[in-house]
């Protein structure tokens, strides 16, 4: 079995099923044995789930202890009695558990604007509290009972060593992989049990969600629940990282590394995803602006059905760079297609003599590269999209029916 | 027979097939008896096509006198030779016709990034200038000859009187209805006989198309070659409008009339298109927020397959609207489904006792309301957009080959 969550030093979980779905597990805890040094992302949109804004309040001091998690009701657009149901699960765990109330993060995914069952809710987290193990098992349970219309559990394990210390990571995600939005939710937990400080932590923690998880499209939707977190509990025992240094930039990989991991089993998940689609933006006079195309034609609709069709529409490709918002002089791009640059379509902007024939080639596989050399700068960007395929129109048009 | 260009004073026009495309015809030529004064938008894609960098140039001095438009091949992406071609295009309309290059506006729609046939397009225009006719046959072969993917012609005729002289306006569009782009292309281009001046038509155009043209949602993807333009050659005689007077908010209403006419024509087209949605967010702060909100929620797949599939999951409106990147108070904001806020949804951002039931009913109707309320403000905005079928993704992920 592959290392997960419970082979970081002290951390337990466990995965219950409480009943909002009706056969697979639904509700997931994640315990620290110490109180851990905590950061956390949340969706930028104004219209946010109950229990993102009790995990907003939860995080201001930085220490976690507890991630309590349901799916099958996001605890979205639900009002008072829905605020009221993401205090009492973080009050349950608290109790349970024998930890502060502030402690406790709390996480939900499912279907927006359905009363929260609140009473399923705590009778579920009463029952994992009571199961929460460190067997390798009680990671998978709980990385199985986060997902709403996913395929498949995503767990990831990572470890290195710093100063001698091994220091172990790992985590579990959920989401939509472009294709089964349960309003998109993306959700990450990750856990590590090195000694960082509070301030490096959020920032790497910002940066490798930047890197990873903000560029896999999730239908240009940002959800009411997405939410990543990390909590860094120290038992590794290592040198507490408080500067930038080379420990600093190992964690950073390492993170990045964890991360890119799981989005990349995100994006993978799904029927109605074919194909997997890398695009690398080079050459551009900033990182942001790279990211910002990346995500522009990654977000595409006309280029995501021409990646279905396996139609060398590449003209749709560099006009969705075009409308970007990013200043770049179209004069000056080179456009690739395959892996290691294959074959060439734009040199500085002019169509190259390359047949339609090569790019179909090159578009047949399951993983496609596209590469785009703006050639104003040393800035890059990378990131992963999907195609779209009739699969999404379904499983889209029939989500609550 | 309905009224179309033609009927406008000193307006002749002419659709010829030169055989770019297999049988359609695939060159317009509108031209104007005496010079006009003129203004147009254009796409703000970085990534535009040769005729738009031409007609930049040209609608400088505000005065046009002829609009020629190729269908079938894009002229974008198409490098040294192709500008040359959209040069070769105005010096021909221009030399056919008498007239000063400077006051010819060039369009051209259809693949990006073939070869552009300069021969044929000229021969077409040099056909074109000897059939140059007023009878309204005329105007309808040149609506005819800007289409593409598009199933019908797009036309519209409105009169008025100012100070008790009739004013004619008509215009011609093609688009893509948001599921039979060819890059998304919108192309529209409008004329009539009143008196202006320069700067008034320019603020009149750009206020109407931001009413209309800009507020139907095609994938979110800006075209290479979008462009509305329109000639106004005072053959009406009526006093010149100077001034924000009465006759300038005249003349601009009926300007919105007739394109929000063309726009509702544009979204209605489509094989993949089964629902025509109207979506109105009042009381916001400011009309630039109430637009871009309207704009975020058509433009949501998830929204599109909710409508399509006829699934009342309001919460993906709801969440779209908060992902706008416009502040406002989730907790004030109404929702309701269905003209005249039939069904009531959210109450001050609270579900109310509606039953699903009820907004299903609503949503199977070809054409749907949707009302978003914020309760911030006296702005609003209202737009249109499609949904997503599988006919969407067949027509885009099979266009070219």
């Amino acid at each position: 079995m592959l290392q997960n969550l419970t082979d970081v030093r002290g951390i337990k979980a466990w995965g219950a099923h409480m009943g909002i779905k009706s056969k697979r597990r639904d509700l997931a805890l994640i315990v620290s044995e110490k109180p851990a040094v905590a950061a956390a992302v949340f969706t930028q949109n104004l219209v946010c789930a109950e229990p993102i804004k009790l995990s907003r309040k939860h995080i201001k001091d930085g220490i976690i202890q507890a991630i309590v998690i349901n799916s099958g009701n996001a605890n979205a657009c639900t009002g008072k009695k829905g605020w009221e149901g993401a205090v009492a699960m973080a009050e349950t765990t608290a109790k349970e558990l024998g930890i502060p109330v502030e402690h406790v993060l709390v996480a939900s995914t499912g279907l927006i604007g359905e009363p929260f069952p609140t009473e399923k809710v705590l009778k579920g987290i009463t029952e994992s509290a009571t199961k929460l193990s460190d067997r390798q098992v009680a990671g998978s349970l709980a990385a199985n009972a986060i997902l709403t219309t996913d395929t498949f559990a995503k767990e990831g394990f990572d470890s290195f060593e710093i100063d001698g210390v091994t220091i172990n990571m790992a985590g579990i995600a959920k989401g939509s992989g472009m294709i089964h939005p349960n309003m998109a939710t993306m959700l990450g937990f990750i856990v590590s049990d090195i000694a960082i400080s509070r301030e490096l932590l959020d920032e790497a923690l910002r940066e490798a969600v930047n890197k990873t998880f903000n560029m896999i499209t999730v239908d240009g939707d940002t959800s009411t629940n997405d939410m990543v977190s990390i909590m860094c509990n120290g038992m590794a025992e290592n040198e507490e990282i408080t500067t930038k240094d080379e420990n600093y930039h190992k964690f950073l990989d390492h993170l990045i590394k964890l991360c890119k991991h799981l989005a990349m089993m995100i994006v993978s998940d799904g029927e109605g995803s074919t194909k997997l689609v890398e695009y690398r933006v080079e050459g551009a006079k900033t990182e942001e602006g790279a990211r910002q195309i990346v995500r522009t034609i990654s977000d595409s609709n006309l280029v995501k059905t021409a990646i279905f069709g396996t139609d060398p529409n590449w003209g749709r490709i560099f006009a969705a760079a075009g409308r970007a918002g990013v200043q770049f002089d179209p004069d000056k791009v080179d456009l690739y297609f395959g892996s290691g640059r294959a074959v060439q379509i734009l040199d500085k902007g002019q169509p190259t003599d390359h047949s339609r024939e090569e790019v179909k080639k090159e578009m047949k596989t399951s993983t496609i590269t596209v590469t785009l050399v703006l050639n104003e700068g040393d800035a890059e960007a990378v990131g992963w999209g999907s195609d779209l395929s009739y699969e999404y129109v379904r499983i889209n048009a029939e989500y609550t029916t």
